[in-house]
């Protein structure tokens, strides 16, 4: 995945200054795993949201207006992510998107979990045999529209 | 994907009787997805809710043994899903995995969300703007090992 | 695209009466390529809407039924077509994908056009210099959420 | 994808002089997406739409010649896009394809709808609902010859 | 390319008579090749067409019906084909496509040769040396419509 | 597809003064075709053939030696060729390249049409109802060797 | 790699016969390789041939006509084969395909060694280290023609 | 396939004095396809070796320590080769590889030929009808362990 | 991954009698992960060792025979696998390769562990804080031979 | 695989001093396989750990900040490894994987090896018919969890 450069300018200063995401959800009051989405390119903020981003991070406000466009989105490489950590959500959908698809068939009807109207959420467990990652995902059902 | 047959005919039953995935937590005891992912053969039953899950579909207990075998996991096809349920999961890693990886690593060091040690929930969240399905995932952090 | 045993049969009916997906439309009271979709099953019917399919097609109302149940979309097989009318929609993906892209972000910030709350029409342009196939798409546009 | 330099150079100019599509389709004449095409290098203008163009932009005018150039069309990248927008597409095809194909059949015969005599035109439709986008293409019938 | 049923008894009808497609040519009055299209299930036939082709390999009328609808087209499987005398066209287009591409705008301007609009006829050069295979393409040249 | 070096220069200067390919090809005595080949390093020209393609062209002689190497020929990218001008061949080969084996078979017995020994030529063939374009392909047959 | 009937047939013949390939190479006075291509369906042989092969097995002479038909030749899968033994001929292509390409230009020019005008031989040298297989391919260099 | 800043050297260096890679195998005393495997970075050298090699070209003796390094090997690009050079064998493979598959168990049991205690040469065949490209690989059995 | 009929058979024997892989480990004399890979087709036994595989599984003598025939290898499909425990595998090469391969080299020069003479055992180690698999692999150094 | 920046000076300053893995093992404490992952960007490190490792090599202690981060893992390029030592691993994961697979999940029920918390060690076994290379992987038994 090439970073951009904006990205790489970004992460430079976070760690530099050493600003966590958590110090950036809560100077830009919008939760800290969009925020990384923004630094990486893959979401687009307002321009009040990006010169707050920009600015914590001791940067010039000028670096701000880029991080409004919207970005051409995704692409891993390889397509099948080879990373460990980011690869194991890939075998859940392989291990587990069938019996989800299931459920939420039978819980909703025809439709799909909306992944444009959708927030996710990382959280921290701590739990005495070894904490725990809570992954928090929550999008709009869409029905089918018929025509 | 090809549907195993014992699949077919665990589904056949469910529809006829009209049980739903619910219904199956509330007699194995256990969550409505993880029930989907043994139907599916995606997971492994002991013999005890093995034969919960067949004789609460009103199917004879010789068909327990088979859902306890542990199987060839994942294998959708193709392997960059089409189904636009299934997909969504694969956009969200695409677009979302980086930013997730980043946040991970500065909450918990090194190391991954075990895709084992893991469960999935799937719920209705009410909304007047329409529904919202939420996913939760939860699995053991766990740290590269060094040696 | 492996054709399902459902589809074969009402395609095979649909023939031999010489019924249109016009008829159909008419029969329905909805559109010709939504009703194709039905019956390609990429698309799931209420109880009553089946009913009148089949029942058009001169076929007995329990094979309505499975009409109903939400399909595992998709699978054309190759991944990139090769059929060259279906191929076409491919090309003009990989030609004016990116302008389009930018045209909608102009017009609407950024988000995506749901191809879920969508509808696809196609009509017949008389044209002396050659009849056209004018496809109308039309789908909710989905503004990315922030959170 | 990787952007042609003259491209980059095109829209840098477009959004410091806050130059929207829709400004461009009236000083060259011709529909926006199209002249977004031309500044994709997916398309080729004449030399007057080229300068027109480059002019509109405040660049210099030796800069529409490139413009002319037949291009190397195509090419995002990877071959099944990733970027939301233009993964709708492809979904899309795959899940609409067959069913559309059945119908073109039947209304024209067999034949395919052409990519090259062709446009495109992006629209938005107000709905209280939420605003919609409105893709409509329109490309010349083409039957299949015998020989 | 899992060959149709239709195409096995065509082609076991065609051998058993021992009638070549030049026969098939005579009688039907269009190109052996194209013939050869319609028995390989990649190009339709009128319902005259096909009852020539039936019958001339001396089978029931009954099965003309089936030539005469639009194709799945394509599908050689793998995609990048493995039969040498098949693979030698996919390789002409590596070693030759961009020189061809580059004379053919020169001669005509950005657009394409239709596919569609199109017949390819094969031809025996007698030669000392050993006779030549002759392929000849004609497609109508399409040029890229503006809008 | 990566254009290299110097086959950049030799485009640049054959644009700057303005010489067509069949400029080219009188002066080299070649076909056209064959000459946009060497220039596009997919086929390699005697020392002779080389100083007059660079001569013609105004460039220094210097500059015919690295024309006279065997080039790592093919590679256009991605395998399936986005272009639609080279996709059409690659069409062609998906939807008539069983029927031409069937006839190249028939007529020649078990072998191949040579793609080594072997020349294609791109003509203009004018036609009231829009131009076409003829692609002629001859290669030797070569029969399999049995030993 | 699905195994056609008849190498099936003519396989178990073999087997049950004890009968070697070199066998076969006296009967028929060909080379047991190739009459290893002809069984699995990869060449064909003349009538006369296919019947010693066919008769040889103890087969019914009807079965001969089937070997003489040019097959649709290739098609292992995965196209890059995972059998170890079959594998390191691709490995052998990857890792000296670069020098061979290199070697042969400098002693033959610009052109290829045929595949088709083509024979392989399998040998066993002795070698007190361990026995060598020694494979020898034998292929007519073509020159690429100008034209 | 990117060539290495050494190859690149050397192979200008080799052109530039017009040595042949068969003037390397007598300076060295090895065989020309091996000393073409080091140049290309496919196979490792001794110091000594290397030493030869480089001062051979007349190039400075300190390039030759990096020839003695293991290389990462391999990596053709795209994974099926599009030259025809090269393509041949791997259409060899598709074609003879199950074929001498069969002939290899039959002579030696279940093994393979090594590809590593392996050797490879290149000879030209004078012949009338045109020359002949001979490749001879030889390769230890290597028979499969049981424990 | 197509199972073969006779693994099927064989694993259906051994489940019925409750034998484990342990004790045809003790049965035949033989590891019992090699045992395993004879009873899934992907390493071949001698008469004898496949006798007693057969009857201490309590099937018919006959069924030996087709142990002993060396099998088209590997074959796990989709050539990345997805069921986790076998793609771990994958992973540790992707992440662990480089390493290996450069420390390998280091200890034993330019060459590489044979796949062939080579064995693989599975172990369980106790441990209190979660029993561990060991997997040790030990296959012959095979150095790359210079000619 | 494109090796990042400071692996590559790692690398040097390692060749340049002549420091083995095995030094590197002393000097830190850990194993050289693990400090090999760490130089490749495979692992992270901690600081006292790299710290060890840079000044070990002679480089400046800045460089050790970097050797912390958590790397994008994997992405050996291409997806299936050609360089043939690294393949050796992929196939024997093709051809042991389902006997491996079975064999754990006998001994340990449904779960998998973890590739995290896990090791992995080279060691040379001298052996009079050739040293033998033996690589020790051991990981974690995770089982699935139920919920």
């Amino acid at each position: 995945m090439p970073i951009s450069e904006i990205t790489t300018k970004l992460l430079a200063a976070k760690k530099e200054k050493g600003i966590t995401f958590e110090d950036l959800e809560k100077a830009v009051g919008l939760d800290e795993t969009w925020v990384a989405s923004v630094i990486y390119r893959q979401a687009s903020a307002s321009i009040e949201e990006a010169t707050k981003i920009v600015t914590t991070l001791g940067l010039p406000e000028s670096m701000a207006e880029e991080l409004t466009i919207p970005p051409l989105k995704g692409s891993l490489e390889p397509q099948i992510p080879t990373d460990p950590l980011i690869y194991r959500f890939y075998e859940i959908m392989q291990v587990y998107g069938m019996p989800i698809k299931a459920v939420v068939h039978e819980k909703f009807g025809d439709g799909i979990m909306s992944a444009i109207d959708f927030s996710v959420e990382v959280d921290k467990i701590p739990d005495p045999k070894g904490d725990r990652v809570q992954i928090t995902m929550c999008g709009k059902f869409l029905p089918y529209k018929k025509w």
